[in-house]
Protein backbone atom coordinates (compact mmCIF):
# COMPACT_ATOMS: atom_id res chain seq x y z
CA UNK A 1 0.00 0.00 0.00
CA UNK A 2 1.46 3.28 -0.74
CA UNK A 3 -0.63 5.95 0.95
CA UNK A 4 -0.07 9.50 1.08
CA UNK A 5 3.08 9.78 3.05
CA UNK A 6 4.09 13.98 3.11
CA UNK A 7 6.11 12.95 6.34
CA UNK A 8 6.28 9.93 8.07
CA UNK A 9 3.32 11.03 10.34
CA UNK A 10 1.24 12.01 7.90
CA UNK A 11 -1.85 9.85 6.12
CA UNK A 12 -4.28 10.85 3.72
CA UNK A 13 -7.29 9.50 2.03
CA UNK A 14 -9.42 11.29 -0.15
CA UNK A 15 -12.14 9.09 -1.22
CA UNK A 16 -10.44 5.91 -0.31
CA UNK A 17 -7.48 6.85 -2.44
CA UNK A 18 -4.18 6.71 -1.36
CA UNK A 19 -1.44 10.15 -2.94
CA UNK A 20 -4.62 11.37 -3.92
CA UNK A 21 -5.01 15.76 -3.45
CA UNK A 22 -8.00 18.12 -3.39
CA UNK A 23 -9.43 19.75 -7.11
CA UNK A 24 -9.09 23.60 -6.66
CA UNK A 25 -12.90 23.39 -7.90
CA UNK A 26 -13.71 21.63 -4.54
CA UNK A 27 -15.95 24.14 -2.99
CA UNK A 28 -14.16 23.19 0.42
CA UNK A 29 -11.35 24.85 -0.86
CA UNK A 30 -13.54 27.85 -3.09
CA UNK A 31 -15.76 28.52 0.11
CA UNK A 32 -14.70 26.30 2.92
CA UNK A 33 -18.01 24.71 2.16
CA UNK A 34 -17.77 21.55 4.20
CA UNK A 35 -17.70 20.16 7.93
CA UNK A 36 -14.97 18.29 9.59
CA UNK A 37 -14.16 16.42 12.57
CA UNK A 38 -11.13 15.22 14.94
CA UNK A 39 -10.86 12.45 16.85
CA UNK A 40 -8.54 9.88 18.52
CA UNK A 41 -7.67 7.11 17.60
CA UNK A 42 -6.35 3.91 20.56
CA UNK A 43 -5.58 0.98 20.07
CA UNK A 44 -6.85 0.61 16.91
CA UNK A 45 -10.36 2.04 17.99
CA UNK A 46 -11.71 5.29 16.54
CA UNK A 47 -12.86 6.35 20.21
CA UNK A 48 -16.16 7.62 20.82
CA UNK A 49 -17.02 6.47 17.26
CA UNK A 50 -21.03 6.92 17.15
CA UNK A 51 -20.76 10.47 18.75
CA UNK A 52 -18.47 11.51 15.96
CA UNK A 53 -20.24 10.12 13.48
CA UNK A 54 -24.00 11.27 14.51
CA UNK A 55 -22.19 14.65 14.60
CA UNK A 56 -21.11 14.59 11.47
CA UNK A 57 -24.04 13.47 9.62
CA UNK A 58 -25.79 16.37 11.54
CA UNK A 59 -23.25 18.82 10.34
CA UNK A 60 -23.90 17.75 7.06
CA UNK A 61 -27.46 17.96 7.06
CA UNK A 62 -27.33 21.42 8.05
CA UNK A 63 -25.35 22.61 5.11
CA UNK A 64 -27.64 20.22 2.70
CA UNK A 65 -24.40 17.74 2.33
CA UNK A 66 -24.79 14.08 2.15
CA UNK A 67 -22.45 12.47 4.36
CA UNK A 68 -21.03 9.17 3.55
CA UNK A 69 -22.01 5.80 5.17
CA UNK A 70 -20.30 4.99 8.13
CA UNK A 71 -19.34 1.85 7.18
CA UNK A 72 -16.92 3.76 4.24
CA UNK A 73 -15.70 6.45 6.96
CA UNK A 74 -14.41 3.49 9.27
CA UNK A 75 -12.82 1.64 6.43
CA UNK A 76 -10.55 4.86 5.35
CA UNK A 77 -9.85 5.03 9.55
CA UNK A 78 -9.08 1.57 9.34
CA UNK A 79 -6.69 1.40 6.53
CA UNK A 80 -5.08 4.66 7.98
CA UNK A 81 -4.42 2.47 11.22
CA UNK A 82 -2.85 -0.12 9.21
CA UNK A 83 -0.03 2.24 7.81
CA UNK A 84 0.29 3.87 10.95
CA UNK A 85 0.97 1.00 12.83
CA UNK A 86 3.07 -0.41 10.13
CA UNK A 87 5.12 2.55 10.46
CA UNK A 88 5.65 2.09 14.14
CA UNK A 89 5.49 -1.92 14.86
CA UNK A 90 6.62 -1.39 18.47
CA UNK A 91 3.93 1.12 19.72
CA UNK A 92 1.52 -1.49 17.78
CA UNK A 93 -0.96 -2.11 20.86
CA UNK A 94 -0.32 1.47 22.32
CA UNK A 95 -0.84 2.86 19.08
CA UNK A 96 -2.72 6.69 19.41
CA UNK A 97 -3.08 8.68 16.27
CA UNK A 98 -5.32 11.90 15.20
CA UNK A 99 -8.22 11.47 12.64
CA UNK A 100 -9.72 14.39 11.07
CA UNK A 101 -12.32 13.69 8.67
CA UNK A 102 -13.37 16.15 5.74
CA UNK A 103 -16.97 15.74 4.13
CA UNK A 104 -17.45 18.90 1.02
CA UNK A 105 -20.18 19.46 -0.78
CA UNK A 106 -17.80 18.83 -4.05
CA UNK A 107 -16.64 20.55 -7.19
CA UNK A 108 -18.79 22.63 -9.20
CA UNK A 109 -17.89 25.70 -11.56
CA UNK A 110 -17.01 29.23 -10.57
CA UNK A 111 -19.92 30.74 -8.49
CA UNK A 112 -21.41 30.19 -4.98
CA UNK A 113 -24.83 28.33 -6.53
CA UNK A 114 -25.10 24.71 -5.52
CA UNK A 115 -24.69 22.34 -8.12
CA UNK A 116 -27.72 20.24 -8.70
CA UNK A 117 -26.02 17.12 -8.12
CA UNK A 118 -22.94 17.54 -6.26
CA UNK A 119 -20.60 14.25 -5.28
CA UNK A 120 -19.40 15.43 -2.12
CA UNK A 121 -15.72 14.64 -1.24
CA UNK A 122 -13.95 12.75 1.64
CA UNK A 123 -10.52 13.50 2.61
CA UNK A 124 -9.55 11.37 5.98
CA UNK A 125 -6.38 12.54 7.48
CA UNK A 126 -4.56 10.23 10.16
CA UNK A 127 -1.17 12.60 12.07
CA UNK A 128 0.40 11.49 15.25
CA UNK A 129 -1.09 11.97 18.35
CA UNK A 130 0.12 15.47 20.02
CA UNK A 131 2.33 15.59 22.81
CA UNK A 132 0.68 16.82 25.45
CA UNK A 133 2.46 18.09 28.98
CA UNK A 134 2.18 15.92 31.36
CA UNK A 135 1.23 19.29 33.69
CA UNK A 136 -1.64 19.93 31.77
CA UNK A 137 -3.11 16.73 33.21
CA UNK A 138 -1.86 17.20 36.75
CA UNK A 139 -1.22 20.58 37.73
CA UNK A 140 -4.17 22.28 34.81
CA UNK A 141 -3.75 25.12 32.18
CA UNK A 142 -3.21 28.77 31.81
CA UNK A 143 -5.54 30.28 29.18
CA UNK A 144 -5.67 33.62 27.18
CA UNK A 145 -8.29 35.73 26.41
CA UNK A 146 -8.20 36.32 22.78
CA UNK A 147 -9.37 40.08 21.77
CA UNK A 148 -10.91 38.82 18.54
CA UNK A 149 -15.46 38.37 19.12
CA UNK A 150 -17.15 35.69 17.74
CA UNK A 151 -19.66 37.12 15.18
CA UNK A 152 -23.18 35.34 15.64
CA UNK A 153 -24.21 33.20 12.90
CA UNK A 154 -27.42 31.58 14.38
CA UNK A 155 -27.65 29.27 10.44
CA UNK A 156 -23.91 28.37 11.24
CA UNK A 157 -23.77 28.41 15.14
CA UNK A 158 -22.69 24.71 16.34
CA UNK A 159 -21.49 23.22 13.21
CA UNK A 160 -17.52 22.55 12.80
CA UNK A 161 -17.44 23.94 9.50
CA UNK A 162 -14.71 24.63 7.21
CA UNK A 163 -14.75 28.20 7.69
CA UNK A 164 -12.47 29.13 10.56
CA UNK A 165 -10.50 32.02 9.94
CA UNK A 166 -11.87 33.47 13.54
CA UNK A 167 -10.63 30.36 15.20
CA UNK A 168 -6.98 30.95 12.70
CA UNK A 169 -6.74 35.03 14.00
CA UNK A 170 -7.76 33.81 17.68
CA UNK A 171 -5.11 31.70 17.64
CA UNK A 172 -2.44 33.65 16.39
CA UNK A 173 -2.97 36.30 19.47
CA UNK A 174 -0.52 34.10 21.76
CA UNK A 175 2.76 32.44 21.22
CA UNK A 176 3.55 31.67 24.74
CA UNK A 177 3.50 28.07 24.74
CA UNK A 178 2.46 27.68 28.07
CA UNK A 179 -1.07 28.73 27.18
CA UNK A 180 -2.62 25.83 26.67
CA UNK A 181 -5.95 27.98 24.46
CA UNK A 182 -7.07 30.93 24.27
CA UNK A 183 -11.06 31.81 25.52
CA UNK A 184 -13.68 33.45 23.07
CA UNK A 185 -16.19 35.76 23.78
CA UNK A 186 -18.96 37.57 21.59
CA UNK A 187 -19.27 40.83 20.71
CA UNK A 188 -21.48 40.97 24.44
CA UNK A 189 -18.77 39.77 26.49
CA UNK A 190 -20.51 36.23 26.94
CA UNK A 191 -18.19 33.44 26.98
CA UNK A 192 -18.40 30.91 23.85
CA UNK A 193 -15.74 28.37 23.82
CA UNK A 194 -11.84 28.60 23.29
CA UNK A 195 -10.31 28.23 20.20
CA UNK A 196 -9.71 24.50 19.78
CA UNK A 197 -11.94 22.85 22.63
CA UNK A 198 -15.23 23.98 24.81
CA UNK A 199 -15.69 25.14 28.47
CA UNK A 200 -17.79 24.70 31.42
CA UNK A 201 -17.91 26.64 34.30
CA UNK A 202 -18.34 24.65 38.07
CA UNK A 203 -20.90 27.08 40.65
CA UNK A 204 -21.07 24.64 43.31
CA UNK A 205 -23.19 21.84 41.95
CA UNK A 206 -24.20 23.46 38.43
CA UNK A 207 -22.06 22.44 35.56
CA UNK A 208 -22.73 25.71 33.40
CA UNK A 209 -21.32 25.57 29.12
CA UNK A 210 -21.74 28.57 27.16
CA UNK A 211 -24.87 28.72 24.65
CA UNK A 212 -24.05 27.92 21.38
CA UNK A 213 -26.75 29.46 19.60
CA UNK A 214 -24.95 32.25 18.11
CA UNK A 215 -21.56 30.29 17.48
CA UNK A 216 -19.52 28.32 18.73
CA UNK A 217 -18.92 24.96 17.62
CA UNK A 218 -20.72 22.38 19.65
CA UNK A 219 -18.14 19.34 20.15
CA UNK A 220 -18.51 15.72 20.56
CA UNK A 221 -16.98 16.25 24.21
CA UNK A 222 -19.17 18.57 25.35
CA UNK A 223 -22.04 16.84 24.33
CA UNK A 224 -20.81 13.69 26.63
CA UNK A 225 -19.84 16.21 29.46
CA UNK A 226 -23.42 17.58 29.40
CA UNK A 227 -24.90 13.66 29.32
CA UNK A 228 -22.51 12.66 32.10
CA UNK A 229 -22.61 15.33 34.97
CA UNK A 230 -25.35 13.63 36.54
CA UNK A 231 -22.65 10.92 37.83
CA UNK A 232 -21.08 13.68 39.68
CA UNK A 233 -24.19 14.92 41.22
CA UNK A 234 -23.63 18.09 38.90
CA UNK A 235 -26.90 19.60 37.10
CA UNK A 236 -25.87 20.45 33.89
CA UNK A 237 -27.08 23.78 32.72
CA UNK A 238 -26.64 24.99 29.33
CA UNK A 239 -26.40 29.47 29.55
CA UNK A 240 -25.43 32.76 28.58
CA UNK A 241 -22.36 33.16 30.80
CA UNK A 242 -20.76 36.51 30.67
CA UNK A 243 -16.79 36.63 31.27
CA UNK A 244 -17.41 38.91 35.17
CA UNK A 245 -19.68 35.78 35.99
CA UNK A 246 -17.17 32.89 34.68
CA UNK A 247 -14.64 34.56 36.69
CA UNK A 248 -16.57 33.94 39.69
CA UNK A 249 -16.68 29.43 38.86
CA UNK A 250 -15.20 27.42 41.30
CA UNK A 251 -13.68 25.01 39.04
CA UNK A 252 -13.26 26.55 34.80
CA UNK A 253 -12.45 23.57 33.10
CA UNK A 254 -11.99 22.80 28.82
CA UNK A 255 -12.69 20.01 26.84
CA UNK A 256 -11.97 18.08 23.36
CA UNK A 257 -11.98 14.77 21.94
CA UNK A 258 -8.07 14.40 22.12
CA UNK A 259 -7.16 15.50 25.58
CA UNK A 260 -10.18 14.67 27.63
CA UNK A 261 -10.79 17.74 29.89
CA UNK A 262 -8.28 20.10 31.65
CA UNK A 263 -8.71 22.48 34.67
CA UNK A 264 -7.86 25.62 34.02
CA UNK A 265 -5.48 27.02 36.57
CA UNK A 266 -5.33 30.39 35.19
CA UNK A 267 -7.47 32.75 32.87
CA UNK A 268 -6.87 36.84 32.34
CA UNK A 269 -4.57 36.98 36.04
CA UNK A 270 -6.88 34.85 38.09
CA UNK A 271 -6.03 31.60 39.11
CA UNK A 272 -7.78 28.74 40.44
CA UNK A 273 -7.11 26.58 43.09
CA UNK A 274 -5.99 22.54 42.07
CA UNK A 275 -9.20 21.17 42.22
CA UNK A 276 -10.07 17.99 40.79
CA UNK A 277 -13.33 18.32 38.49
CA UNK A 278 -10.97 17.56 35.23
CA UNK A 279 -9.55 14.53 36.20
CA UNK A 280 -12.94 13.22 37.37
CA UNK A 281 -14.07 14.08 33.80
CA UNK A 282 -11.48 12.48 32.43
CA UNK A 283 -12.12 9.17 34.16
CA UNK A 284 -15.53 9.22 33.25
CA UNK A 285 -15.27 10.11 29.53
CA UNK A 286 -12.51 7.11 29.25
CA UNK A 287 -14.46 4.66 31.49
CA UNK A 288 -18.08 5.63 29.14
CA UNK A 289 -15.86 4.39 25.83
CA UNK A 290 -17.04 1.06 25.66
CA UNK A 291 -20.60 1.73 25.18
CA UNK A 292 -19.37 3.21 21.77
CA UNK B 1 1.81 22.95 -23.28
CA UNK B 2 -0.49 20.86 -20.77
CA UNK B 3 -2.01 23.36 -18.34
CA UNK B 4 -4.55 21.36 -15.96
CA UNK B 5 -7.81 20.82 -18.18
CA UNK B 6 -10.31 19.86 -16.32
CA UNK B 7 -12.75 20.38 -19.39
CA UNK B 8 -12.63 22.31 -22.54
CA UNK B 9 -13.19 25.67 -20.52
CA UNK B 10 -11.26 25.57 -17.38
CA UNK B 11 -7.00 25.82 -16.72
CA UNK B 12 -5.66 25.94 -13.84
CA UNK B 13 -1.84 26.88 -12.72
CA UNK B 14 -0.69 26.52 -8.75
CA UNK B 15 2.46 27.78 -7.94
CA UNK B 16 2.98 28.47 -11.69
CA UNK B 17 2.74 24.72 -12.26
CA UNK B 18 -0.36 23.16 -14.24
CA UNK B 19 -2.03 19.93 -14.00
CA UNK B 20 -1.44 20.77 -10.17
CA UNK B 21 -3.91 20.00 -7.03
CA UNK B 22 -4.01 21.41 -3.65
CA UNK B 23 -2.78 19.28 -0.28
CA UNK B 24 -5.60 18.94 2.21
CA UNK B 25 -3.10 20.61 4.68
CA UNK B 26 -3.09 23.54 3.03
CA UNK B 27 -4.30 26.00 4.96
CA UNK B 28 -7.00 27.71 2.37
CA UNK B 29 -8.67 24.29 2.28
CA UNK B 30 -8.30 23.42 6.32
CA UNK B 31 -9.76 26.16 7.53
CA UNK B 32 -10.62 29.12 4.73
CA UNK B 33 -7.29 30.30 5.70
CA UNK B 34 -6.53 32.88 2.54
CA UNK B 35 -8.06 35.34 0.03
CA UNK B 36 -9.15 35.70 -4.13
CA UNK B 37 -10.22 38.07 -6.54
CA UNK B 38 -11.92 37.50 -9.43
CA UNK B 39 -11.35 39.79 -12.42
CA UNK B 40 -12.20 39.55 -16.22
CA UNK B 41 -9.46 39.69 -18.92
CA UNK B 42 -10.68 41.23 -21.98
CA UNK B 43 -8.81 40.92 -25.66
CA UNK B 44 -5.62 39.52 -23.53
CA UNK B 45 -5.20 42.18 -20.97
CA UNK B 46 -6.47 41.58 -17.17
CA UNK B 47 -8.98 44.56 -16.69
CA UNK B 48 -8.15 47.18 -14.11
CA UNK B 49 -5.06 44.61 -12.93
CA UNK B 50 -3.62 47.76 -10.54
CA UNK B 51 -7.05 47.95 -8.84
CA UNK B 52 -7.62 44.17 -8.37
CA UNK B 53 -3.72 43.74 -7.45
CA UNK B 54 -4.04 46.63 -4.98
CA UNK B 55 -7.15 44.67 -3.38
CA UNK B 56 -5.60 41.52 -2.85
CA UNK B 57 -2.03 42.53 -1.90
CA UNK B 58 -4.72 44.61 0.71
CA UNK B 59 -6.78 41.47 1.67
CA UNK B 60 -3.40 39.51 2.01
CA UNK B 61 -1.92 42.09 4.19
CA UNK B 62 -5.51 41.91 6.48
CA UNK B 63 -4.67 38.19 7.43
CA UNK B 64 -0.79 38.54 7.38
CA UNK B 65 -0.41 36.33 4.36
CA UNK B 66 2.73 37.90 2.06
CA UNK B 67 1.12 38.00 -1.36
CA UNK B 68 2.96 36.61 -4.93
CA UNK B 69 4.67 39.82 -6.34
CA UNK B 70 2.32 41.13 -9.67
CA UNK B 71 4.88 40.30 -12.26
CA UNK B 72 4.32 36.06 -10.85
CA UNK B 73 0.52 36.81 -10.93
CA UNK B 74 0.85 38.32 -14.67
CA UNK B 75 2.65 35.81 -15.95
CA UNK B 76 0.46 33.18 -15.03
CA UNK B 77 -2.49 35.22 -15.85
CA UNK B 78 -0.59 35.18 -19.31
CA UNK B 79 0.15 31.48 -19.49
CA UNK B 80 -3.42 30.77 -19.38
CA UNK B 81 -4.36 33.22 -21.96
CA UNK B 82 -2.49 32.01 -24.47
CA UNK B 83 -3.57 28.45 -23.47
CA UNK B 84 -7.38 29.73 -23.78
CA UNK B 85 -6.49 31.57 -26.92
CA UNK B 86 -5.20 28.77 -28.65
CA UNK B 87 -8.37 26.87 -27.46
CA UNK B 88 -10.51 28.84 -29.80
CA UNK B 89 -7.91 30.86 -32.42
CA UNK B 90 -11.56 32.23 -33.87
CA UNK B 91 -12.32 34.22 -30.71
CA UNK B 92 -8.40 35.62 -30.40
CA UNK B 93 -9.13 38.92 -31.18
CA UNK B 94 -12.45 38.83 -28.81
CA UNK B 95 -11.31 36.61 -26.36
CA UNK B 96 -13.16 36.76 -22.49
CA UNK B 97 -12.24 34.73 -19.66
CA UNK B 98 -12.29 35.12 -16.23
CA UNK B 99 -9.64 34.73 -13.88
CA UNK B 100 -9.93 33.92 -10.49
CA UNK B 101 -6.59 34.30 -8.53
CA UNK B 102 -6.32 32.32 -4.34
CA UNK B 103 -4.07 33.40 -2.54
CA UNK B 104 -3.57 31.19 0.64
CA UNK B 105 -1.63 31.52 3.83
CA UNK B 106 0.26 27.80 2.35
CA UNK B 107 0.44 24.55 4.23
CA UNK B 108 0.92 23.32 8.18
CA UNK B 109 0.65 21.08 10.22
CA UNK B 110 -3.29 20.35 12.20
CA UNK B 111 -4.07 23.37 14.04
CA UNK B 112 -5.08 26.43 14.11
CA UNK B 113 -1.23 28.19 15.05
CA UNK B 114 0.40 29.59 11.78
CA UNK B 115 3.04 27.66 10.54
CA UNK B 116 6.10 29.91 11.63
CA UNK B 117 7.38 29.76 7.91
CA UNK B 118 3.98 30.16 5.78
CA UNK B 119 4.75 29.69 2.10
CA UNK B 120 1.91 30.88 0.45
CA UNK B 121 0.10 28.70 -2.31
CA UNK B 122 -0.86 30.83 -5.45
CA UNK B 123 -3.49 29.40 -7.40
CA UNK B 124 -4.79 30.94 -10.72
CA UNK B 125 -7.82 30.03 -12.36
CA UNK B 126 -9.09 30.44 -16.12
CA UNK B 127 -12.77 30.01 -17.01
CA UNK B 128 -15.17 30.81 -19.86
CA UNK B 129 -16.62 34.33 -19.65
CA UNK B 130 -20.46 33.83 -18.09
CA UNK B 131 -23.34 34.20 -20.64
CA UNK B 132 -24.92 37.09 -19.36
CA UNK B 133 -28.80 37.83 -20.51
CA UNK B 134 -28.66 40.65 -22.87
CA UNK B 135 -31.69 42.15 -20.83
CA UNK B 136 -29.89 42.37 -17.41
CA UNK B 137 -27.76 45.45 -19.48
CA UNK B 138 -31.07 47.00 -21.07
CA UNK B 139 -33.80 46.15 -18.47
CA UNK B 140 -31.92 45.90 -15.73
CA UNK B 141 -32.30 42.47 -13.22
CA UNK B 142 -34.72 41.25 -10.52
CA UNK B 143 -33.42 40.71 -7.00
CA UNK B 144 -34.23 37.89 -4.66
CA UNK B 145 -34.08 39.26 -0.82
CA UNK B 146 -32.52 36.77 1.04
CA UNK B 147 -33.41 35.61 4.79
CA UNK B 148 -29.80 34.92 5.98
CA UNK B 149 -28.36 37.94 7.94
CA UNK B 150 -24.93 38.68 7.56
CA UNK B 151 -23.11 38.27 10.80
CA UNK B 152 -20.69 41.24 12.46
CA UNK B 153 -17.14 40.44 11.99
CA UNK B 154 -15.45 44.24 12.21
CA UNK B 155 -11.86 41.90 11.92
CA UNK B 156 -12.94 40.35 8.56
CA UNK B 157 -15.38 42.90 7.05
CA UNK B 158 -14.50 44.00 3.13
CA UNK B 159 -11.84 40.91 2.67
CA UNK B 160 -12.63 38.52 0.17
CA UNK B 161 -11.39 35.57 2.16
CA UNK B 162 -12.15 32.28 1.89
CA UNK B 163 -14.84 31.75 4.49
CA UNK B 164 -18.05 31.88 1.83
CA UNK B 165 -20.17 29.65 3.50
CA UNK B 166 -23.27 32.74 4.37
CA UNK B 167 -22.53 33.47 0.77
CA UNK B 168 -22.97 29.79 -0.64
CA UNK B 169 -26.09 29.42 1.90
CA UNK B 170 -27.85 32.98 0.69
CA UNK B 171 -27.31 31.72 -2.97
CA UNK B 172 -29.21 28.18 -2.56
CA UNK B 173 -32.18 30.48 -1.46
CA UNK B 174 -33.15 31.10 -4.63
CA UNK B 175 -33.61 28.62 -8.07
CA UNK B 176 -35.18 31.35 -9.73
CA UNK B 177 -32.96 31.89 -12.61
CA UNK B 178 -34.94 35.36 -13.54
CA UNK B 179 -33.13 36.19 -10.38
CA UNK B 180 -29.89 37.88 -11.08
CA UNK B 181 -28.68 38.26 -7.48
CA UNK B 182 -29.53 38.23 -4.10
CA UNK B 183 -29.91 40.98 -1.47
CA UNK B 184 -27.80 40.60 2.07
CA UNK B 185 -29.01 42.74 5.13
CA UNK B 186 -27.40 42.31 8.61
CA UNK B 187 -29.27 41.39 11.85
CA UNK B 188 -30.29 45.03 11.72
CA UNK B 189 -32.28 44.84 8.65
CA UNK B 190 -29.22 46.91 6.74
CA UNK B 191 -28.36 46.52 3.29
CA UNK B 192 -24.95 45.34 2.85
CA UNK B 193 -24.46 43.87 -0.31
CA UNK B 194 -25.22 41.07 -2.99
CA UNK B 195 -23.88 37.73 -2.76
CA UNK B 196 -21.75 38.30 -5.82
CA UNK B 197 -22.02 42.18 -6.53
CA UNK B 198 -22.20 45.23 -4.42
CA UNK B 199 -25.19 47.50 -4.25
CA UNK B 200 -25.83 51.31 -5.25
CA UNK B 201 -28.31 53.66 -4.42
CA UNK B 202 -29.45 56.94 -5.73
CA UNK B 203 -31.17 59.66 -3.55
CA UNK B 204 -31.64 62.87 -5.24
CA UNK B 205 -28.13 63.68 -6.45
CA UNK B 206 -26.59 61.63 -3.75
CA UNK B 207 -25.73 58.06 -4.92
CA UNK B 208 -24.61 55.58 -1.48
CA UNK B 209 -23.88 52.45 -0.96
CA UNK B 210 -23.92 50.14 1.92
CA UNK B 211 -20.82 50.67 4.63
CA UNK B 212 -18.60 47.61 5.00
CA UNK B 213 -17.11 47.76 8.04
CA UNK B 214 -19.14 45.30 9.88
CA UNK B 215 -19.32 42.78 7.10
CA UNK B 216 -19.47 42.28 3.38
CA UNK B 217 -17.26 42.36 0.93
CA UNK B 218 -15.22 45.64 -0.53
CA UNK B 219 -15.21 44.95 -4.33
CA UNK B 220 -12.82 47.14 -6.60
CA UNK B 221 -16.26 47.83 -8.88
CA UNK B 222 -17.45 48.96 -5.80
CA UNK B 223 -14.56 51.24 -5.16
CA UNK B 224 -13.73 52.35 -8.74
CA UNK B 225 -17.55 53.94 -8.56
CA UNK B 226 -17.42 55.61 -5.45
CA UNK B 227 -14.34 57.39 -7.31
CA UNK B 228 -16.35 58.06 -10.82
CA UNK B 229 -19.69 58.77 -9.12
CA UNK B 230 -18.53 62.56 -9.18
CA UNK B 231 -18.34 62.48 -13.36
CA UNK B 232 -22.18 62.08 -13.51
CA UNK B 233 -22.57 65.10 -10.96
CA UNK B 234 -23.32 62.64 -8.27
CA UNK B 235 -22.14 62.81 -4.61
CA UNK B 236 -20.53 59.43 -3.48
CA UNK B 237 -21.60 58.40 0.28
CA UNK B 238 -20.68 55.41 2.28
CA UNK B 239 -23.88 54.71 4.73
CA UNK B 240 -26.03 52.63 6.77
CA UNK B 241 -28.99 52.12 4.74
CA UNK B 242 -31.92 50.32 6.31
CA UNK B 243 -34.11 48.25 3.90
CA UNK B 244 -36.74 50.38 4.40
CA UNK B 245 -34.88 53.36 3.22
CA UNK B 246 -33.64 51.42 0.12
CA UNK B 247 -36.58 50.75 -1.33
CA UNK B 248 -37.05 54.33 -1.51
CA UNK B 249 -33.95 55.22 -3.89
CA UNK B 250 -34.29 56.24 -7.08
CA UNK B 251 -32.44 54.18 -8.77
CA UNK B 252 -30.62 50.99 -7.61
CA UNK B 253 -27.32 49.29 -9.31
CA UNK B 254 -25.72 46.76 -8.30
CA UNK B 255 -22.04 45.91 -9.89
CA UNK B 256 -19.55 43.56 -10.07
CA UNK B 257 -15.88 43.30 -12.18
CA UNK B 258 -17.84 40.82 -14.83
CA UNK B 259 -20.61 41.99 -15.55
CA UNK B 260 -19.86 46.06 -14.67
CA UNK B 261 -23.34 47.25 -13.49
CA UNK B 262 -26.64 46.36 -14.06
CA UNK B 263 -29.94 48.72 -12.88
CA UNK B 264 -32.21 46.94 -10.84
CA UNK B 265 -35.45 46.52 -12.03
CA UNK B 266 -37.39 44.95 -8.97
CA UNK B 267 -37.01 44.19 -5.87
CA UNK B 268 -39.14 42.41 -3.00
CA UNK B 269 -42.37 43.33 -4.96
CA UNK B 270 -41.65 46.66 -6.00
CA UNK B 271 -40.60 47.64 -9.48
CA UNK B 272 -38.61 51.08 -10.36
CA UNK B 273 -38.63 52.69 -14.15
CA UNK B 274 -36.13 52.01 -16.68
CA UNK B 275 -33.24 54.54 -15.85
CA UNK B 276 -30.03 54.86 -17.18
CA UNK B 277 -27.39 55.40 -14.23
CA UNK B 278 -26.51 51.57 -15.07
CA UNK B 279 -25.53 52.67 -18.45
CA UNK B 280 -23.98 55.36 -17.59
CA UNK B 281 -21.62 53.57 -15.10
CA UNK B 282 -20.38 50.87 -17.42
CA UNK B 283 -19.49 53.36 -19.91
CA UNK B 284 -17.63 55.46 -17.61
CA UNK B 285 -15.96 51.99 -15.98
CA UNK B 286 -15.02 50.56 -19.55
CA UNK B 287 -13.50 54.38 -20.95
CA UNK B 288 -11.53 54.35 -17.66
CA UNK B 289 -9.68 51.69 -18.68
CA UNK B 290 -6.85 52.65 -20.25
CA UNK B 291 -5.32 53.83 -16.87
CA UNK B 292 -4.91 50.83 -15.91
Amino acid sequence: MTISQINKSRHVLINGQPDALISPFDRGFAYGDGVFRTLAVVQGQPEHWLDHYQKLVSDCHALGIVCPSADILLSDIDKLIKVSSKEKPALKEKLEIVVKMVITRGESERGYAMPALAQPNRIVIATDFPSYPEANFVEGVKLHLCSIQLSHQPVLAGIKHLNRLENVIARAEWHDSNMADGVLMDAFDHVIECTSSNIFARFGSELHTPDLSNCGVAGVTRQRILALSETLCLQAKVSHIPLARLMQADELIICNSLFGAWQVRELNQQRWPRLALASQLRALLKSAHAQH
